[in-house]
């Protein structure tokens, strides 16, 4: 194990994250909130000075193995969440550290479950924060490293691989380091391109920049109370529908977009069979929500909502699902499990590892009868190697024996069955709102205990980084020598 | 497709289980219950009318592939629980048919979820009848078939494969027949050894025979109101914990012992793995509900029952265990979804397909540091083949899309989540009673609408053969000539 690799990339991360911190430091500062700059400052230089701790000089071998790259990520979000974690309670708006850090792993996590009552009340400086969390996530700081780096070698990749969600990442082009500038660009881009479309629904600059922050990286954190409902803008829902619903697709289709291969965009399977099951989801729950709501296009809007901010894994809100009718609360179970498309900044599942699952499946049902004959699992129209196919099951058998311990885990600390699991698909695929009537899909997570927090955090740490790198920290085989 | 041999075989079927009604008419006869007996001789001649129209004559050529073994399989099931119904319509018991015909799927698949609110109230040929259901349908049908059918060559391990419990059926010995007689003759044996014991508890010949009865074919129903808890014996208890456990446990084992290979039998991976966490969960649960009971004797008592209970898939209760702590029940769902050793009449997920699927997931997460080794799955310190691999992970993959597949279905039906998932799982393990407490796990199912009766029975029946034969008889492939 290449121990100062590891600590090297540590470090030049806290460094980045610390320099982020400049954007909210200026935002209190045009909004003259004077007592809570310190806070941005202290947290900051504690980044900066972990930061030399770790990499104190660039060390000659910076070449970094599967291992070592699955390592740096785990460790990295752990790191950057722990530190960003004092900003909070630096300005006294978590005063607890614990609960503080939950705040801030459910932001870089993109997650979105908050432990803040009243988000009204805390400063612009520290409501920016949150939803910059959410943006630097989204994409992920390893990528964004790598995006402003120098040439790192095959070491890149492993780095790239473990961190950008989905099973397919890094086929943008060959080059890695250019890969990751396209999806910087592409993701800055579409961030301003909500930003100027926000304007237009006047909700105010300040608003505008944190909804857009927070919907690119399909977050959820709010300013407001209420989510989204705050707005009673059609004009906002429309627009943050459409942008959840685009953060939420492989973003390889817009850079195809972008070379004008349109066609080839379109063609995509993933992309095609995920827009079509979001439009069912929504007919589907506005019919079953229409007999309380009254008039069907009010169905159909709240039903766009929810189905679209928990398929893209974002979690905004504008009402509170988790009253809605058994069958709607049922098909927006599935969107929360089904998740966003691969290479996009959502979580869950992903669509196209739902799609090999189902297609497995289907093979192991023919493969009973035709014991000899040979079923290829195909995508795209391409068949996928049987190792692809079996390592997308393995994601697929780990992924469910997550959702089993959690769920027992919670039940064990207390909670009903339903809470359980609900919280916990919450947590996992990074969604946020619960969907279970006694916890509230616009509630806070305070009044959790210590011990479920703990569970929840996990499962946002690990659905996000996808499994992997957090369950190896906990392997020893991966610290012993022979691995 | 040899739609003759698949025929003849269904007529036999329907043949021999009319002859089995001779037993409960007996039972009316002894205990002078005159009005009762037509329905059995009613539902006998239909049994053999059908018989004999499937298969007025042997066909020259009765070799079934594949295909036609999991067709014959699936409609046999289907068949024999359709005529078999008429019993409760006949006797009044129930007047409605497709609440008999979920009792009588409840019966054969070893289910033992229930319509009647007072079975109490039921004649002794009717309650021995729906105790014979679980008796015929635990070993299997095809399986008894097997062993008093002349040789029918190689199509005989096609009804074998798909009919008896678990992966790895029908390595007792080389010809099927004789080992489909060895199983019977296990089986019979420890039922009778089994009845013994209970008439030394002095509950009677009538409840000793049907407990055995249920036990054997790990089902469930029970001659009182509140089950097992009637007798209000701890001797009874032990006796039905020992059998249920015993059921529970490949027959493979006890064909070693009558071998008197003793070290080899216990040797067996799945099982002492299983008895290990057959102890633990007994001791989780009772510490999960002592506060509430208060002893640990008594909580110990309660917890093995309805541990080996629901881990046998048997169903018996002597507590109403919906109304322990979210702990408690954490552990029972595991119980009832990992349920018993393969090749043994439980149901369930089957232990040692859970213990591959682990052990696979396990492989999987290695791979991702060491992609170029070979990581492989040893059961019993053998290496698994890739391909068996793929097919117990491929029939975990459906066993999971069935769940989720019902738990919607079922909240469509209008069932809250809990509802939903802790009755899915009770039907598709073939356990029984519900955890979830809105239903409870004493009440009877009755007051569920058709629609849900309807996803309950395919559940059952998908369960109890392990989901081919079912889902197969809904693939539009196997009835096209080209499969």
């Amino acid at each position: 194990m290449n121990y100062r690799a590891v600590s090297y990339y540590l470090g030049v991360i806290c460094k980045i994250v610390g320099v982020f911190l400049v954007i909210p430091m200026i935002a209190s500062l045009c909004y003259r909130e004077f007592d809570v700059i310190t806070s941005f400052v202290y947290t900051a230089l504690i980044y900066e000075g972990v930061g030399f701790l770790l990499s104190p000089v660039s060390p000659k071998n910076k070449k970094l193995g599967r291992k070592e790259g699955l390592i740096t990520v785990g460790l990295s979000w752990i790191l950057i969440s722990s530190i960003g974690a004092f900003v909070f309670v630096f300005s006294g708006a978590i005063p607890n550290y614990y609960n503080a850090l939950f705040e801030t792993i459910s932001g870089f996590t993109t997650t979105g479950a908050t432990v803040i009552n009243d988000v009204e009340s805390l400063s612009k400086g520290v409501l920016l924060w949150r939803s910059l969390t959410h943006w630097i996530g989204g994409m992920g700081i390893l990528v964004f490293l790598l995006a402003v780096l120098p040439n790192t070698d095959g070491s890149a990749f492993q780095l790239m691989r473990f961190e950008a969600p989905g099973p397919q990442v890094g086929k943008l082009v060959s080059k890695v380091r250019h890969s990751a500038a396209i999806l910087y660009v592409i993701y800055f881009g579409l961030t301003m391109l909500e930003m100027v479309f926000l304007l237009f629904g006047n909700i105010g600059f300040f608003d505008s920049l944190n909804v857009a922050l927070s919907t690119a990286g399909t977050g959820g954190f709010a300013v407001h109370n209420t989510s989204i409902l705050a707005y009673d803008s059609l004009y906002v829902e429309i627009v943050v529908i459409v942008f959840m619903l685009i953060f939420s697709i492989n973003f390889n289709v817009y850079y195809l977009m972008v070379l004008k291969k349109f066609s080839t965009a379109f063609k995509d399977e993933e992309f095609r069979i995920y827009i079509i099951y979001v439009v069912l989801s929504i007919v589907g729950v506005a019919l079953a929500i229409m007999s309380s709501v009254g008039s069907f296009g009010v169905s159909l809007r709240h039903a766009a909502f929810a189905v679209v901010s928990l398929a893209s894994s974002t979690g905004f809100t504008t009402v509170d699902f988790s009253l809605w009718s058994e069958a709607a609360k049922a098909i927006l179970t599935i969107s929360t499990i089904l998740g966003a498309c691969a290479g996009s900044t959502g979580g869950g599942l992903k669509f196209s590892r739902f799609m090999v699952v189902v297609k497995a499946s289907y093979t192991t049902l023919l493969s009973s009868i035709r014991p000899n004959s040979v079923h290829i699992v195909k995508l795209n129209k391409k068949a996928i190697s049987r190792e692809d196919t079996e390592g997308v099951v393995g994601y697929f058998l780990l992924y469910i024996l997550v959702i089993f311990v959690s769920v027992f885990a919670l039940s064990v600390f207390g909670h009903s069955f339903s809470a359980s699991f609900y919280t916990t698909i919450a947590m996992f695929n990074n969604t946020g709102p619960c969907i279970d009537a006694s916890v509230g899909a616009t509630s806070s997570y305070l009044a959790f205990d210590w011990g479920s927090k703990t569970v929840m955090m996990l499962n946002m740490l690990i659905g996000r980084l996808e499994i992997f790198p957090i369950l190896f920290l906990f392997s020893p085989k991966v610290w012993s020598r022979k691995y």
